[in-house]
């Protein structure tokens, strides 16, 4: 009810602040008997962590995670899965400029107005530094689905700022820190230098894909593959916007070109970025989701202080100037979370995904 | 657990086939004492109607809503509000066609894989008649949260096709079938015409907006009032992308300019949509979404049969040649719905809405 | 959150009032291709209709239900079944006496205090006649159990105000009106007809019992599967206790005797009641509940009208002078639907039921 | 799903097996603003603390809890209050003798059957010692509930084994090691210690209280006050059975008898136990539970093992002769976080508690 559990089976509770003695979840209803160690989790946490590129924060978090229960000689049992990650680095001086004032853009003035309190040490619980045990469990679910589905998550930025970035390959990704699919990022990298040097932040776009994901998962009416993947994504921190295949595009699309053709060898296209009405069509998900700027630059903006008089906001701190670089382990890792909650989901009603029809190929 | 219930705490359950005897809902948690009669819920029923115009599907339904339960003497009573409209103008036979194939761009295939079975009369399930209770339910909610704190909900048609829509006044809106803001449709009614006449379909997009929302409401991490209006937003039928506030555009925006200053005299700009870390600042709410083009058509397409062989799908029937004419106040509604949704959770943890800090103008 | 909604997977959410036009259930999770008639919900509904025999109400109601939607071609399509029972014999009227005065024992008080309006035809929302959808969900739960694991549900009262029913045969139960599993009931009889000579009413004590319940249902820590047999139990109308297995009579147990021993022939007593550490054995489930005294009785008692002034309430109306006459197929229904959450809840997580261990006999 | 979340509004997410690192728990929903701190938390605790009397098992478990979250400057901020509590005193090799083997009245068999894999150290997941986190859970909503209105939970043995324990005066409840309302608890010892002699184990029978609870709490038709009263305490480990109010008594109650009087003085009884309708009166909430039994005992009984073959099994390790005398704690906690959920999901609907008419003494 108070928001801070995601999923119906595969469910998550987070808790913590950025400046706390330390964040985690639990993970309750993953299935019994998956090998599972901290190494399998800590791969994702470590492309997440923050301090490993002059393009983001410098904070320096280990981000080292812990299992504290769920876990019996090496395998799930069935019971929660509890992980624990310390805060090491916190710099609570740093926020001193800010404990009376509102940041614009930033979740400061709706905490304060919703509850009466804030923690304003990094942000406190609003902070995305409340992803990393998100990034963790996505691990586990990401793990599950591979072994069972061979199910496999993707993502990477096809946008910074003003300047887009041409998809070349997947195998780019993981040489640069920008996750871009790019040999040569150099553009980026000066870019980026420019912008932390003008002192202010900008937006990015990150697409998400899956591939292998069983034919049929989704829960019509409401809890669609794709309503949930609307849910998960516009909850990550300073994401606006979400689309699904053609997504905006498709409001100029004529019907005989967006509907994708069914033929014995698969599907001819992927504009519905495989769901339809809801459900998996056993075609990759295509998901692109839109980051806003950093709200905290170094920049003076006007604002106004607790009392509702007018001052400036410098935001000190060590900040992302582009929370987008560090998103796409994020994003990935929420896809995981709906996509796995929706397997077990559907075995509630339907059983182990058995397909009615041999699935056409690019379905699974 | 199999999603046809929306909602935490003003919650919705919906049921009902395009071609069965009736269709409806169960409202849960509506706060008692409200004055309620089925006029109050006619209004917006009428609005999203079938068969107004010769834009539209002429399938000739009155949607008559009838009311349960839950009311009494004219109130609401704190029980379950059971809403019911039968279904008065199914032509089953027109649907021979795709008894044993698939539409392409259709919930068809995914339904069959995921069930083994589907009622494939007018799309069963998984048409988009089933938004009519959710029209239903929002007039309740919106009666409340008008009632209550002058909360207003509005929305238009801001791109048909290739044609994008210059907002005029909202004054327009109720003048046209398109419920486009402009004095002059013609434009609208010829593209509409020649779409028709081409025997295809188009996608359109939508704004819905909602002002006088109370500061301070929707549930971080999770279920943020964003989040859950992705959620809503893209569990509507044919829905491909959501954007909130700025949506897409404020990727290339920089953080000196996406973030909106607070002034003694209100927020200087809106790109936040309302929504800052999850939690609404009392600005009006601002979504876009962009509906795919109607799926059902009558030019022939490449598909699959439930053998697998390929076929031609032909779909006679009475389909909307856009399915985004009709959107508009069903965007409305589940907008409505959400942000009821969340007046209520905010109350079971912060009680009553109080601000603690007496809000700017534009927030109440 | 308002609480109409019962189960996790296979939900009933039920609305209606005693004399309002309708009552009924939407069904959400059933799994799809079961075949189900109306006639098969019938047989349930018959058993727990009033106005069958002198000892019940003689409010005379057909119950004959509907299926508005989720069966196509006599068979369930895994969308939402709703069900519809007509009210057709109110008799609003008889409760002219009570329109301002609360029952002693009735919840007019309880529900005046917390909506601040009630519907007071009938008892409103908090008449027992709300438990006629629960009877009707709870055949379709029966039948998919039947059909998959042979699992059955049988009900017996046990005891009648102070007349202890000593168990005969299950085969007696559907003999008398009573569900009392003996041959002859004449001191059944001339109890209930001395006590409607008096104007007065009784409780009554009733037992429940399931077999063939597959092994390793149950979700600790919280929703273990005694848990919510203790949950669906004290919710039905006017049950004040629940016990499973050796209930009550454990307290005074020794660990050497209450601990029932497993050998490969099976366990060797059933003390436990089918459930250990929140999960199900295999052995048969064991409840007993206790329900209190009918409130609505002729007799006069003092009490106080909603201006809180003294006053003397005297309940015309048909009631049931012992509402545990009819409680059998309620409380059979009830457990019915929590194994049937149960069972689909253990598939989300573990998959379809499997032991480890092939069950030792009594387990299947 | 998986049953490790307990409540609707105030959530409470457990974690931990008895000998993993460290158990806890995660609190969602806690109003924002009121004081807390570890000392406020750890009181309740030291009640249910082991090893504190020679009749409670002589594991040594200080049982200290840790705040990680969810309170700033001394404050609750809304957000998850994390609790942790380190496993101090494992002594896994006590268990060699079970690892294969399944104990009498033991989640042992049910867990296996269920997971296929067990944590068998200290009965895993199954431990009552998972009932810490929940004592600690309780004593936050305690804490609200006493400040908001002056609730107060109140609990303690009235029988033990066969040993009726007459009410005396709750004065004595804090004195001894049974929460025994009596002055000279003499014969418990001898009781106590004799059985301890014998190697054998006995069940209890608990009776806790809430003293000004207000009037309108609890949501019929299902989640009534009393129906979660149900869930919660059939959920505590042992426990086989519960009562409200009259409870079993209530069958041979007459109507004239049971249903309890209202005057303008207060109600004339409490036979109802503070419900009506699943609704609070205003009036004492009194609940009665029965407590089976430890399955742990060192006489050797008849088991297989987990090949299914005949053994015998005798539990060493360090067990509760009687687990009920350490239930009275964890009974009031449960009570308490029963009566906080129902307190939060009341204002969600009905906004804070208001009682239409002027509640009638003893209701508040």
């Amino acid at each position: 009810m108070s928001g801070n559990t995601f999923g119906h089976t595969f469910t998550v509770t987070n808790f913590g602040e950025s400046h706390g003695p330390a964040i985690g979840c639990i993970i309750d209803g993953c299935p019994p008997g998956m090998e599972l160690s901290e190494a399998d989790i800590q791969i994702d946490l470590d492309r997440r962590r923050p301090g490993t590129s002059r393009h983001v924060t410098q904070r320096n978090e280990p981000d080292a995670v812990q299992i504290l229960s769920g876990v019996y000689q090496g395998k799930t049992t069935g019971t929660p899965i509890a992980l624990l990650i310390q805060n090491t680095d916190q710099r609570s001086k740093d926020y001193g400029n800010i404990l009376d004032t509102f940041r614009p853009g930033h979740a400061d003035y709706a905490y304060f107005q919703k509850y009466g309190i804030r923690d304003p040490r990094g942000g406190g619980r609003s902070s995305a530094r409340l992803t990393a045990p998100m990034v963790a469990a996505g691990a586990v679910a990401k793990k599950w689905l591979k072994e069972k589905y061979g199910t496999e998550f993707r993502g990477c930025m096809t946008q910074v700022g003003e300047l887009p970035i041409a998809f070349e390959s997947w195998d780019y990704v993981p040489n640069n820190p920008f996750f871009a699919p790019v040999a040569d990022v150099q553009a980026l990298e000066d870019y980026m230098d420019a912008l932390r040097k003008a002192g202010d932040s900008c937006g990015a776009r990150i697409r998400v894909t899956a591939s292998n994901v069983p034919v049929g998962l989704g829960e019509p009416l409401f809890d669609k593959m794709d309503a949930d993947i609307g849910y998960a994504m516009m909850g990550i921190n300073a994401v606006k916007g979400v689309e699904i295949g053609a997504g905006f595009a498709s409001v100029a699309q004529r019907g005989t070109t967006h509907g994708d053709s069914l033929t014995p060898e698969g599907f001819a296209t992927n504009n519905a970025g495989g769901v339809l009405g809801g459900i998996t069509t056993g075609q990759d998900l295509e998901v692109s989701i839109a980051i806003k700027p950093t709200s905290s630059i170094i920049t003076p903006r006007a604002s106004i202080d607790s009392q509702g008089n007018p001052t400036e906001v410098v935001t000190k701190g060590r900040h992302d100037p582009c929370v987008g670089i560090r998103a796409t382990p994020i994003a990935e890792a929420m896809l995981a979370l709906v996509v796995m909650d929706h397997a077990l989901r559907h075995r509630a009603q339907c059983g182990d995904v058995v397909p009615t029809l041999t699935p056409i190929p690019g379905s699974i």
